[in-house]
């Protein structure tokens, strides 16, 4: 009897994002895959017994490559475990979830997919909206860093568009987004930079296309960063007066 | 001592898609405005002696406008009440929650956000990914029915570029979603449209930009509806095989 392949959705950082959904599936695992964006908190909801395994990057330590992760995940489930896959994020949603799927498919093991509150969901966790009625009425979510390394030739086409930019890992390449923005005569739209998303000492530094690259210079922020591009952005500044942060984990932000 | 405004995403239907966090929120308020998007157990979280109010459009009953739901908050709160705003989704994606946040401010209420799994990830829960590496690089969200009742103009730059389109609200203008997409020669682009999302009679329908107005009026499904259209929806049919609905709500869906 073979096991199944359940890819969880583990949310942003803050560990309250996280789902009633994935927290009844992590129960359920019979090992626990988990990538270095998870919060490592989620695991107590783990059973006992269950193995948990890191299978993240991490600074200085060896990380496993998509393939043998691939091949991990077939080698429990052929033992009869149910491997419950814990990513950062949402599964499907820049996660590569699909190419597991599709590896583990081969053998013929099921899978189950839960959700996760994602990225696109942190713009919101500081009080900015993605759409604001009769401001904009789209946003587009790219990842800056493509399989070969260049910038995606969407992002052209977002910037013609009036829908909020949300950038994932776009420090690197934020120069060249600004310059693209700039091309499209769009120096004034304001954008902000996300940096440790809902993590502990998370931070934010906004303003203008113009002005971001200085900005950003003289508030240096590590990665990962989240961009956020758009006329949404605009009342950043002024509506964080009232704004609050939640209790628990999102006023270590403050 | 005035209360508070928190906005609270309360996810797309299915009620095991609520965070921690917001299962805590809806704890802390004395009133809870809630929308007809919302799942009603969702309201058995709340403390006791608590106000529920039902402000959502529905079917032959009466609703409140954007400004009476507006002017009940402020209300609630200046008697020094915490009012909890519980939307669909995400309240700062297309929840109009900015507006909810503006129109307090002038009141000098405080205010607080509860980000949640929203429609953008209603695709994954039916397992199709809104990204895959090598495929496409980005995903555009839009809702088709604008202020104006006009399609958005984004969608020709989108129907140009690799990106998935998810599209609220997109049953109503699927034909001339579909002529855009033609124009641009992406006919045998995939496409399929979700049903009532994760709520119980939740169904899909796919097919190709070509074939996808005669597919509906085959297997007409009722509003509300999301569109995807994008290579990602390529393998929903063959990969479904080894798809497995979770445990609970989830398998209403079958």
């Amino acid at each position: 009897m073979k096991g199944k392949l359940i890819l969880v959705g583990a949310g942003p950082g803050d560990p309250d994002l996280i789902t009633l959904k994935a927290i009844k599936a992590i129960k359920k695992g019979d090992v626990i895959l988990y990538d270095a964006l998870v919060n490592p908190e989620l695991l107590d909801y783990a059973k006992n017994g269950s193995e948990k395994v890191f299978v993240g990057k991490r600074a200085g330590k060896h990380s496993l490559i998509q393939d043998q992760i691939n091949q991990l995940i077939v080698d429990y489930a052929l033992e009869g475990k149910d491997v419950v896959r814990l990513k950062g994020g949402d599964p499907l949603i820049f996660a590569r979830g699909k190419e597991e799927i599709d590896f583990v498919s081969q053998f013929d093991i099921k899978y189950e997919v839960v959700v996760g509150i994602s990225a696109v969901n942190l713009p919101g966790y500081y009080g900015i909206p993605l759409t604001t009625r009769g401001v904009n009425e789209s946003f587009w979510v790219v990842t800056a860093t493509t399989k070969t390394g260049d910038l995606s030739n969407d992002i052209h086409l977002v910037a013609q568009s009036n829908a909020t930019a949300v950038v994932y890992m776009g420090l690197k390449k934020l120069a060249k987004i600004v310059d693209v923005y700039t091309d499209h005569g769009k120096s004034d739209l304001p954008i902000a930079i996300i940096s440790n998303g809902s993590k502990p000492h998370g931070k934010i530094v906004s303003g203008r296309i113009s002005d971001i690259v200085n900005r950003y210079k003289d508030h240096p922020i590590p990665a990962p960063a989240l961009l956020v591009i758009g006329e949404v952005v605009e009342s950043y500044e002024h509506f964080q007066e009232n704004f609050v942060y939640s209790e628990g984990y999102q006023q270590t932000l403050r």
